[in-house]
């Protein structure tokens, strides 16, 4: 039996694993979901030891790492594979059509949040390697495993762990498949991630939300004064207006115009996929470039007074917005968020306090684009796809590629298996059965193909 | 026995009374409160029916008006009293030091929702009016009273009322005690009334929450884009710049800057009691005229986006914000709101579509600074507060004093008896037990004082 008869054999209890992983609320986010969490990391763990890894939980100052571990022999090359079992918070609820902690599969959808950031994506190397395992008793290379519980909330924790097991994580490549493919009918090998930097403002005005009628006109009210503070962080060209915000961003090179030239694109099909009647950004660049190597600022989220049904005349006393940044190699996040906190000070009236969090980030990265990984990965998605992939770049981030590099100093295969419209981070997360099997296979193909870069 | 007798012998009643009223949590703006609202109405009637009043409960398409009348004479005075039933929300929750539909008196204070805003002071005029009825067998004048349930969402429903009772509602003069006095050592006759407009602003970006890092830098954020419209709502030196917005407002007037000019005010103080460290508002004009006789624009609640604990790194599909602007005369509500719509669909991007709900208004009010009604007003509040009041005006809105004269023929004497600290529309709200009392007297010597202009 071959790994892929043996995922043909086993496809309907492959499927009902991945529900039960998905039926996790790992909500990483937030404390009230710390018990799933935890409940998620123990599963994961257990189900990696029965297919035989030598498995580890380890605990952090936030949720625990699953390590896992299947050496063969010294002499093979050594994979970390890399992936994420806490999920983004599912609200707003309303706007989902089916549970988000119920999988259910429509119209060739696996439905569920998680679907495919990460946990159906990291399941395809789940299942892959057992498959190898299973219809050949080892396999070929050796592997080392880190699911982590944080990716959602900027991995805080996780470069902590790394350090601290630099010598039991050392390997020869990195694998991480939570990205996407181009296209529904072109996978891809992702060269480079934009990185983040977060940081939550908060805007007091008066100590008590108070009346409008009695207080309008007279003092400044919170919430106007944020949305000018944010207004002012773009200009009309779409630049970021934050003094030395673009001072290490690199540019954008003519390798990476012309590849970005190179993928299908329509103008009308995006706008359509978004329902928006036309797009915005930065002046100057094309939309591959603005989402994959240009720098941007986007508010999350946006609180200030009464929210509720109806009218409440209040100037409210305080306002406050989350805001993160995506950045490029070589922007540093603390430096961007140095730079923000105090541009927004001094644009700040004296007529409010403003009070500036910064959660840091994680830095943009660039992994090769040639050599004989990528020969290899390219050979096992083609494989698994049957087309050969083509080179693209991703607009989100995957802190610990960065980490991989900086600390310990490997790159990073980044063979994304989602899609687009896979709404990652909204409502109605989903993963196309198509894309969870090809991607098995690929997975249950890629062992073989590193194995021989070792040679 | 004397009316002020009879208070003085009903004290401890009259609280219990007050206790009971402001035990309903009859919050017009959210229908779930429906029923709580009213069965406020119900025990309002039922408490003017056993005072000796002819009671009609109205209903309207939303919340029900309580009429009551007491018929003593056609050759008296016909005197019609106004008052609301209704509460503003109470979120949010967490900032209240006691519950806000269970009354407790604290340091000298009434502390609940609508302690001040309306029940507390309607119920002076109820007391008062009982005390006279009970001490001497009936009334100097002849009392009509309507007690409204949509005060605090603009009473929509009101004008149908009033039109339809038009004969019924006629009297000589209108009497509110729904405002404030000058300070807790000045009482005051209010003579003027800020208008107010409403809209409520909702801008769509794509048709789902999308990643804010695989897109953004390519579409609009519905949260910035609101908020740059919004920050496009007042130029630098604290104008309003939608087209057209001052076309019909009434310049101060001489007289008025003097009148204010007289009035003690300490920014300091001003300043500390709401803990600012500077005042903000329309560069030319002091805070008196800023708040009492110049039209202003808030933001009263602005959602958009994750709100939750920690992030989520998304581009909101939607954003949006719930505007009042205070008018004086002569600015029309309707007029008002189609400038906003109309300046903020002109200056939304094409990135976005905009929707502006116009929730209309009331128009501001000036009514007369001398004359018999007023010196008899001004001989009651000498008689319940041992000082003579001085002229004020209050930034915001009794929509009705409008109604009253321009639909009845009516001017209204405002009697206000709250302070600016009463927590109005804020958490803690609350009313002094001695300003409850001094009104209660107040109202109790009132209408011997307007039955002299009969004469």
């Amino acid at each position: 039996m071959t790994p892929f008869d043996y995922l043909k054999k086993t496809k309907k209890k492959r499927m009902d694993e991945l529900f039960t992983l998905l039926r996790f609320a790992s909500v990483s986010a937030k404390s009230e979901h710390k018990k799933d969490v935890k409940a998620c990391a123990v599963w994961v763990l257990d189900h990696l030891k029965k297919i035989g890894f030598k498995t580890e939980l380890h605990a952090t100052k936030g949720h625990p790492v699953v390590y896992a571990e299947y050496m063969v022999d010294k002499k093979l090359p050594t994979v970390l594979y890399y992936g994420h079992y806490d999920v983004q918070p599912p609200e707003p609820y309303e706007l989902w059509k089916t549970e988000p902690f119920q999988p259910v599969i429509r119209s060739g959808y696996i439905c569920a949040r998680g679907a495919t950031d990460d946990k159906g994506q990291l399941f395809t190397h789940v299942k892959g390697l057992e498959a190898i395992i299973k219809s050949t008793g080892t396999l070929p290379i050796n592997v080392k495993m880190i699911v982590e519980g944080e990716e959602e909330v900027h991995s805080t924790n996780l470069p902590v762990f790394l350090r601290k097991n630099k010598k039991k994580l050392k390997a020869d490549i990195a694998v991480i498949s939570d990205s996407g493919q181009f296209s529904k009918t072109l996978p891809a090998v992702t060269f480079g991630l934009r990185g983040i930097a977060s940081v939550e403002v908060f805007v007091y005005g008066p100590n008590r939300d108070v009346h409008s009628g009695s207080f309008g006109g007279a003092i400044a009210n919170p919430v106007n004064v944020l949305c000018d503070m944010i207004s002012r962080l773009h200009d009309k060209s779409g630049k970021i207006t934050i003094p030395g915000f673009y001072q290490r961003a690199k540019k954008v090179s003519a390798w990476e115009k012309k590849q970005f030239k190179k993928l299908p694109f329509t103008q009308k099909a995006y706008m359509k996929g978004l329902n928006v009647s036309a797009l915005q950004g930065e002046k100057g660049y094309t939309t591959f470039e603005r989402t994959w190597s240009r720098p941007t600022l986007d508010v999350n989220g946006f609180t200030g007074g009464y929210q509720g049904e109806g009218a409440k005349t209040i100037i409210p006393s305080y306002a406050s917005c989350k805001i993160t940044m995506r950045l490029v190699p070589d922007m540093e996040p603390g430096d961007i968020c140095d730079k923000i906190e105090k541009y927004l000070q001094r644009i700040a009236p004296k007529s409010v306090k403003v009070k500036v969090d910064k959660h840091g980030g994680a830095k943009g990265v660039v992994v090769p684009t040639d050599g004989p990984w990528l020969d290899a990965a390219a050979q096992a998605i083609k494989t698994g796809f049957g087309k050969v992939p083509v080179f693209m770049k991703e607009g989100g981030s995957i802190p610990v590629v960065v980490d991989f590099k900086e600390m310990l100093g490997m790159d990073t295969l980044l063979l994304g298996l989602g899609q687009c419209d896979d709404n990652a981070h909204s409502p109605n997360e989903r993963f196309r059965v198509v894309d969870f099997e090809r991607g098995c296979k690929m997975a249950a193909a890629l062992p073989a193909e590193l194995a021989k870069v070792g040679d």
